[in-house]
């Protein structure tokens, strides 16, 4: 599927990032060309979203490949363990960044280890690993849209949160994704686009991006979607998920989990898209899954505009935790678990088809 | 009951105003020497709230009276017979405004009927029937107060929506004056002020407010409610309201209908307060109180900084309608009505005591 939204891209002996930051007022391209370049980027949020993150990282240890000045093989590899550090420590927190950084220095090494193994050969494999590592998450977003079309009812109203579109992901993304695929299928949907406060990623990014894609959207404050689904104006709720536990509770951007006690409390499905990397069977309940919070400033003072007066006391959970119970469906590259359990997500990673009692 | 926070007061030829506009920021007062200042302070937004802008159209009829240079009595009544046409243009929708103003002109007039009536003396009638106002406003507040206190729990985690306080009528408010009345009482309570988009009343006013009356609070995103909920740190929600139909439902600020489901499937009690003068026997239903759609601007470009792209499409609904299914008590000036009714309502006006099934 074409992508009209590239927030990275390679280019050789450049990897060119969208700077999110500038959205969605301007389109600023960064031509990053060192390491430190792209990790500057991921510090200072030009890109963001687990996903996207680490295949900036894959192309970040490709350019340290091919901007090398090492020797051999076993040179290139040194230098590119040097890249990892500053990549990993770029958000320390970020699973996928390390994830994508470990694979490429496998590949590196592995390909270093062969008898024979030149310079030339060892930056191959890395531009290569850096490319799938790109693809399979384009597949896996590809997957989640096609999956979670049967969710989608003809002319469906879609409310969502946050951003779970095409500059988080490489691929189409997450619960977007699939509102995307329905688009393209011609479900005539329309999305409600919660601005998600304090950091506003409906308002700024979502909106702009369905704006782009030509998909019928219209933008509404946090607190208007309870009302919208009495009026009987909303027929899904989609989000994505930053963590899934084993019992099937979704971390979630805040305000997630009172969506699904309203969808809930309206007979609306609620449904999470996240690829099988979120799901997190070592974490074993919702109230294992900690919670960051954040700089009150956010709150009082967004994008340093003071609306409330300083120094009032604010408290900024970045996430909340949904229960199972509430969840009507997830979604991933491998298909849908209707209301989630522990049994039916292990059996979902294991490949098996199931249907849980509620399907 | 002594009020710190001054919306509007009367200084014999003048009215001040405390303009909301500067606030939380800036405390300025708006010294009105004419009726044309008044309207002008209301026109603009300086004084808002319900009650507050009757009680200021009040007294620029008083200013009017005092200010006049008429000859006689019924030159004076053709004065302020213009001053209220100017006061009631200003916002055509506020019913308390009209209410007030008219009640000034029926007073000007009965005085003016009187054998041997004077300037003097209307002029006289006209100060001590805005003073009137001014005081049964204040009374129904502390009402309220003491009436909602048997509602707050000792050491009640108490969350509130939009502003309901001392600036919003010429007494304590509404919801915020019971939540001043507990703390005044030593319940030891603490407040979690919803931000309240798209116009921020919340951090704006609300948690200024409850800073200068040394009232504990936490300013928190609307969507951040829910979390607290379900984490057993809100024992009861508490907010005002714009108009109650007979069967009990309540039109208020945008969200206040999604809080009441959160706090109804978490089993808290969700609490409105407000005067009768709120209670509109006329409107049947909830489906029959019609809401005003405001500009998408308030969301799209807060206070003029753009947050999402220009021309988004956005929804913006001012208010929202709570079944009474959902409302646990509606706190009057008469007293408290618990699961209201119609029956239960039009009792309550009648000054009944009333015990319905749920209480």
């Amino acid at each position: 599927m074409k992508k009209p939204i590239v927030p990275v891209e390679w280019r050789g002996e450049a990897v060119a990032i969208l700077d999110q930051r500038a959205l969605p007022h301007r389109e600023i391209i960064l031509e990053c060309v060192t390491v430190e370049d792209v990790a500057e980027a991921i510090r200072t949020l030009a890109v963001r979203g687990a996903p996207i993150i680490g295949v900036a990282a894959a192309y970040a240890m490709a350019l340290a490949a091919a901007t090398s000045q090492a020797r051999d093989a076993r040179g290139l590899v040194r230098e590119l363990d040097e890249a990892a550090v500053a990549l990993v420590a770029t958000r320390p927190t970020a699973v996928n960044l390390s994830w994508a950084v470990k694979r490429m220095q496998r590949v590196a090494e592995s390909e270093c280890s062969r008898v024979g193994s030149t310079h030339a050969r060892v930056h191959e494999a890395v531009v290569a690993e850096a490319t799938r590592i790109e693809r399979e998450d384009r597949d896996a977003c590809d997957a989640m849209g096609r999956h979670g079309l049967e969710l989608v009812p003809e002319g469906a109203n879609i409310l969502t949160h946050c951003n779970t579109g095409m500059l988080c992901a490489a691929g189409i993304g997450t619960a977007q994704g699939v509102i995307w695929t329905a688009h393209l299928a011609g479900r005539g949907v329309h999305v409600w686009v919660d601005e998600t406060r304090p950091l506003w990623q409906g308002a700024r990014l979502t909106a702009w991006e369905l704006g782009r894609l030509g998909v019928p959207r219209t933008l509404i404050p946090d607190s208007a979607a309870a009302s919208l689904m009495a009026a009987g104006r909303v027929d899904l709720v989609i989000t994505g998920a930053d963590r899934i536990a084993a019992d099937g509770s979704a971390a979630n951007k805040i305000g997630t989990y009172g969506l699904a006690v309203l969808a809930a409390h309206h007979g609306i499905p609620f449904v999470i898209a996240a690829p099988t990397s979120t799901l997190d069977l070592g974490t074993p309940t919702g109230a294992d899954i900690s919670v960051e919070q954040r700089d009150a400033a956010e709150v009082t003072a967004p994008f340093g505009t003071p609306v409330a007066e300083e120094h009032t006391p604010a408290a900024n959970p970045a996430f909340d935790v949904t229960p199972p119970e509430l969840i009507h469906a997830i979604v991933s590259e491998l298909g849908v678990v209707r209301r989630p359990t522990e049994q039916g997500l292990r059996a979902h990673l294991a490949g098996e088809p199931v249907r849980s009692p509620g399907a």
